[in-house]
């Protein structure tokens, strides 16, 4: 288990300024301190020179803040040496902020002033208060996609306010603009009450042709997105949920066709009942499977466990009526002998590398809590075929990044105004599909989110996904036929118009 | 009055894509049908030319839309021409929108990644959880302003909604960022309801440093900015009333010199009791002025006028506690008489030169009514030394763009928690003093907008005295002694009092 923290991450990067004497030796003598306490050298500039003195910026990867100390702590020894400054590079990142709002248009004399500002501006608002779908051709709205958090939930840090949420929303805004060159802006919200984020969401609408909601906790999350679908028309996706369910099943599919097991057939155990949990089980169960179990921390879930029956409305109760049809029960690794697929979104190191070897042959585990998985891939390694984090520095990085920014370019391109479970479904295939066939080996189930073809790939079925419910809708010849696809009777889709039938009357 | 709208103008721009006769006088035959239809050529390219043919893209101003159709049908006048497509410039400046926002940061490679999203962005987190000041400095709060409306006041187009206020507010965004490289994001509100625009600005407040109010329509637009201004840390400003008072008394000072006047001793009579009116009235008594008269609709606004004395816990009331001191009775025209300023933010061609030929020798005159103005400028200038309008196609444009960004730089620079009446003054005197004295002449009391100082001066006086309140009331000792300075007793800023005290009760 000690591995997890022990390799020097460039997230954890300090730039250090000094001074050293001019004699030959002096570099390496730097550089091999930094080696010698576990740092890693990724840069070195010598910025000015003389006959006595070299000035030197060297960059170097720690494993955590205690250990960049360290390292600084270290260059102190060589003889002679004189620290100027430190910097961390992951603030020097951060310093202002990572987003900028641009005009497209230039403003240089009266004459640009008077079409993009008054007076020609005011024939472009007749225009769409005359025909307000004009908004998507005349304004930002089409392109526009608003990331919105409490900050409740922020990566795994909990409740640490909308203020402290700001970076993962800037980066997230970042992250929409390299990979799907959507203009995303974050709202970070003063308030934890859901009739209020739902209020304000709805208030600040018109701006944006989708919601991105993230990092908000459970259960709230779940009933703030059903009462925004429900009450917005435009798309509302949160990201914890849907764009984690969405890569995790492409994630599988391509785990599956390495071990040539079939998605009908195999155990599915899953670790963690939360809103990532609950939606990656809803899409298990619409993609085809038959056999998921969830457990969380009081065990198996099933309807006749106390906490479950007793509150037979909870989600948790809906979760158990649409899942573990062998009605296994106990604990989690009581579900886990003898399944083929284990899926975490849970908590670090709750199980050990024997744990794993009591799953079937050819087991797939994908352990993604973050930073820390349930179960140390190196050990996991011993007994699984394929092995996935959430990590970047592991082989199969299962990464919300694969999936968010494509499926809002999709949605935005097809001007949606829903995200159903068919989109969900149709994003998932083609992300898998991006492995060819001759690629995929038990290391490379996922795309690198560098490949660039990822977001364009995934974006064009959504959008083609999107415009055939919209021509469903329209041949069902039903108003507010939307979420029609939801109300089939298979498994899958019963929980969540269940879901939303339930969440409606809390 | 038939001069206001005569001119061709870019705002209403057209482009026209042709074909014509490759003959020696095609060009001139295609430009003098468009100037004798009244239109005016402002570029023409040829596209591509053989033997035959010739490709041309002309541009023409036009007067309004009707002409522009005009100037069209004026061109298949020529011999032999081919019209393809004609397109409206100012439409083609608003396609898609005119903002988009940047990421500031490389994301080039899983290490840039690692820095600006998960992992290294935890860190960031932390450290603004633990000391929430830090977002000013690890996030892009400290440049960041909303432009907020609700659309009910959008130009003088009115109640045209949240989705074709927009444009406006996008254009607004861009002039923010052109002037004193701001980023503004457009906020428009999917609701009218005072208690929701409050509830839903202060949710959202944690991503901004500051809160511009758009063209709200009074009187709610009063309640909302006094309700901000108590609730937030942030500074709230409300454009169409304190960015005009501003400029307006920063016009009035400057058209005081010219004429030789002090601000103490003019009569000053004001058209509109609105939003810009009362907050014009609130500043020139901060100033100075001693003698303002207030006119609406129903006539000069006194105590005893009966519906202000039938409500006489009304703004317009208050107004009238404070104004007035001369006690005139009356209309409009009734009070103008051997006035020396006129100011009007009301509405089109309500005045003659006739009117203005019984104000004081040496008036001044202010008809910001937009597009049209309180009394045509040209017929105001006969009897006036001082003419100023709110267009761009007269001397002396009063500009609001000439306040807003300089004075939220300032705000933004200083991390300013308020807007007061001092900032408000030293914003003015600052713009005033832009035009020097050897520059100052009847038709020349405001700078230019494009004067490449105008923001960074504006800027620099509203810090200055951002700061000099944060040392009063640092000095005063109290925490809650933001609105310190609105308590002195003095008339301009007991109504001020009067006001947030008034509206709070609402």
């Amino acid at each position: 288990m000690t591995c997890m923290s022990a390799q020097p991450s460039v997230s954890n990067s300090i730039t250090v300024r000094l001074e050293l004497p001019g004699r030959a030796t002096a570099v390496s003598e730097l550089t091999g301190c930094v080696e010698r306490a576990g740092g890693l050298v990724t840069a070195l500039d010598i910025t000015h020179s003389d006959n006595d003195r070299l000035r030197v910026d060297v960059t170097a990867a720690a494993r955590d803040g205690d250990h960049a100390d360290e390292l600084v702590e270290a260059m102190r020894g060589v003889e002679g040496v004189e620290i100027h400054k430190v910097s961390d590079r992951t603030f020097l990142a951060h310093l202002g902020g990572k987003l900028k709002i641009e005009s497209k248009v230039p403003i240089r004399n009266r004459d640009d002033l008077s079409m993009v500002y008054t007076p020609g501006v005011a024939r472009v608002c007749l225009a769409i208060a005359e025909n307000p779908e004009d908004a998507r051709r005349l304004t930002i709205k089409r392109n526009t996609v608003a990331v919105v958090t409490d900050g409740t939930a922020v990566l795994g840090l909990g409740d640490i306010g909308p203020l402290a949420a700001m970076p993962v929303m800037e980066g997230k805004a970042a992250l929409f603009k390299r990979f799907a060159d959507i203009d995303a802006f974050p709202i970070c919200l003063d308030t934890k009450d859901s009739d209020e984020i739902v209020r304000t969401v709805k208030a600040i609408a018109p701006v944006f042709a989708g919601i991105n909601l993230e990092d908000i906790s459970a259960p709230r999350c779940f009933e703030i997105e059903r009462r925004l679908r429900d009450e917005l028309d435009i798309p509302v996706f949160h990201d914890d949920q849907h764009g984690t369910a969405i890569v995790v099943l492409a994630a599988l599919r391509n785990a599956l066709r390495v071990v040539g097991k079939e998605l009908k057939d195999v155990r599915i155990v899953q670790s963690g009942a939360g809103a990532a949990g609950t939606a990656i089980a809803l899409l298990l169960l619409h993609a085809g499977a038959t056999d998921v179990v969830l457990a969380d921390i009081n065990g198996v879930v099933r309807s006749d466990r106390s906490d479950i029956a007793g509150d037979p409305d909870s989600d948790l109760a809906k979760i158990a009526k649409h899942t573990n049809p062998r009605q296994v029960s106990g604990t989690l690794k009581d579900a886990l002998r003898d399944a083929d697929v284990f899926i975490g979104v849970s908590a670090p190191n709750i199980l050990t590398g024997d744990d794993i070897a009591t799953m079937a042959d050819d087991a797939i585990v994908f352990a993604l809590a973050n930073p820390t998985p349930e179960v140390d891939p190196a050990d996991a390694a011993k007994h699984a075929k394929v092995v996935a984090t959430g990590r970047s520095d592991f082989a199969n990085q299962i990464n919300n990044v694969l999936v968010f920014p494509g499926v809002f370019r999709g949605l935005l391109d097809a001007a949606a105004s829903k995200v159903t479970l068919d989109v969900m479904l149709a994003a998932s295939r083609a992300l898998s599909d991006v492995v060819k066939p001759e690629e995929l080996n038990p290391a490379y189930i996922v795309p690198s989110v560098f490949q660039p073809d990822v977001s364009k790939v995934v974006a064009a079925a959504v959008a083609e996904a999107v415009k055939a419910d919209q021509t469903e809708n329209a041949h069902s010849g039903a108003a507010g036929a939307d979420n029609a696809h939801l109300a089939t009777d298979d498994d899958a889709t019963a929980v969540a118009d269940d879901q939303a039938g339930t969440r409606s009357g809390e």
